[in-house]
């Protein structure tokens, strides 16, 4: 493998000195991109892109050509892990994903296994892909869903109303839940573990609806299968510290729980404040985040001012890697990108 | 007016010592209730409910015919308001609230002004009627939403979405954004005198999407216009004082910041932890939740469980007013609701 050229994103989720605030975007391969829209168009969908390791690479690689970004993110999917339990996986046109067949019986959460990682074999061969045309350029992020955020989707089939069959089943039949959270951990552990073997330099687990929980449920349901998902991945590979970051969306409020659970970095959305967050976690953990992705909607000079606020909430120090809250939205102009790109790393030296 | 014979909710947000915990439930008048559709149909929609003050009266008395609950409160609309500046609401059907005649143009947020009251009378005039219909038997709560979910929709003209052209109008323009918060603080504090007025004997204030904003953002769009509302309020009516609660979705990483705003009492929505939220907000207001609206679509075991726990979450002591986390589900079954409405009284008489 060649050698790394810019390892500030890696060297800052371990909280070591760098020369500037590293940054990479959610979904920074995506529709706001004419040329991710072209490749799209010619794969013929969203999961042809994914399951064609050509494909993912080529838009893997997009925003780096456009954006000096300090990151790349193998283009997949959350879901990769239950489609390959056999939940047939599908996005149906202009919504969000869904599964032909979600859990609705006693039998078929008696029935799940673990699926064969032979099942996911795009997925590693995309990451060797990615990892072979970044060449050393940036360091290449593996990631899945959590044990919890796939359930949601495994149980409703869908999302956009809040999972109403998963909240039944985790007030009625937590047995049952726990079951499937299980299988699920027991998954993502081998998945995240084959993505780093064959190329990944850090994972990220989104942890996209555990702040639909409560306090309670959250440690419960979502917090303890993700400390079993940490506990088990590779920390090092091919002689390199692999980390790992988490991100719970909603999850502002249980940062010092997250602390514990043995990543080396979280992901904090835009609604929480980044001086509080640092306070609350001390030097357990770096922090991944947290401009408001709406931010992007709106003009150069807003991008700048909100910028520069994000940067001086985290302050002086290493362990604050730059990103969105959440995932770029469809709608981003890309040359507010540019903005945000050069704002970030021209303002951030004097904090390092 | 007759003499209040259950004055136990309005006693829990003032934290004056009471037997048990009162409860009521947000959305209790709502179409989880067969008696409630039946109104529904015959009034042809909810506009036509909400507008008329016989049949207002009619669903706001309907979950107290059912159930042991400790207020009631008018039913209406969120948003009243800017449909009174003329904006026109309506409900598709199956969808949420939008307006005929969104601000989309910087002159019409110069025109916009506060309403003549008058074209809220249909308002104050359920509000007296219920009072009369309660003869007494609970407090009966008056209510608006906050200045900022209020230009979420006045601005986007629906919600679903995250309300892009607000958000990119507090990013580009908050000059604008400032402007149209303004107005409707200046129209919100009048709206709720004349409930008090009219006999609303406590008043709440829903900052629905007020949660959808950074830190920052919060305190500049949404708390500082709640505290010139609250500021506005009447705090005394016809020898009696009339409590005041505020409640932001979302809101829990702010409660110390909402504390601080002047209400008798906070909303808290599932997420947050009760133990936590009272530590954080010490004596200073009651707080009222919180009960995820998803443990009633589960089994009887878990209500009781569950509400068990959001009991010993408060504690022991006055200053808890027992609701859900957020409106109570559509799905609701009926039975369920006897189930916690008969829990927690049983339950919260050891915490007083």
């Amino acid at each position: 493998m060649p050698r790394l050229k810019n390892d500030t994103f890696l060297r800052a989720l371990l909280r070591e000195p760098v020369p500037y605030t590293p940054l990479w975007l959610m979904r920074q391969a995506g529709r706001y991109l004419p040329e991710y829209n072209a490749t799209r168009a010619r794969a013929g969908s969203f999961l042809g892109l994914c399951k064609s390791p050509a494909y993912a690479t080529e838009v893997t690689m997009q925003p780096l050509a456009r954006y000096a970004l300090d990151a790349a993110i193998v283009f997949s999917d959350i879901l990769t892990v239950p489609d390959a339990m056999g939940l047939g996986l599908y996005f149906a046109e202009g919504e969000g994903p869904r599964f032909e067949r979600p859990l609705r019986e006693e039998w078929e959460i008696a029935n799940l296994t673990v699926p064969d990682l032979s099942e996911l074999r795009y997925v590693f061969d995309a990451v060797a892909e990615c990892r072979r045309s970044l060449d050393g350029l940036v360091p290449l992020i593996g990631f899945s869903g959590s044990p919890f955020t796939l359930a949601c989707y495994m149980i409703d089939g869908r999302g956009g109303e809040g999972f109403p069959r998963t909240k039944a089943m985790l007030y009625a039949r937590p047995d049952l839940l726990h079951r499937i959270l299980e299988i699920n951990a027991r998954a993502i552990v081998p998945y995240l573990n084959a993505q780093i073997e064959a190329g990944a330099q850090a994972v990220m687990v989104f942890d996209t609806w555990g702040g639909l929980l409560s306090t309670a449920a959250y440690h419960e349901f979502s917090l303890r299968y993700l400390k079993q998902v940490v506990a088990g991945l590779h920390r090092n590979h091919d002689g390199a510290r692999v980390p790992s970051i988490l991100f719970t969306k909603g999850g502002g409020q249980w940062l010092e729980a997250m602390a514990e659970v043995g990543a080396d970095a979280l992901g904090v959305d835009w609604m929480t404040d980044l001086t509080v967050a640092r306070a609350r976690v001390g030097s357990r953990v770096a922090l991944q985040g947290n401009l408001d992705p709406a931010v992007l909607g709106a003009d150069a000079d807003a991008v700048k001012r909100e910028t520069a606020r994000v940067l001086e909430s985290f302050g002086k120090g290493s362990g604050h890697v730059f990103n969105l809250g959440h995932g770029i939205d469809r709608h981003t102009p890309p040359e507010n990108v540019t903005i945000l790109v050069d704002t970030v790393h021209e303002l951030s030296a004097r904090y390092h």
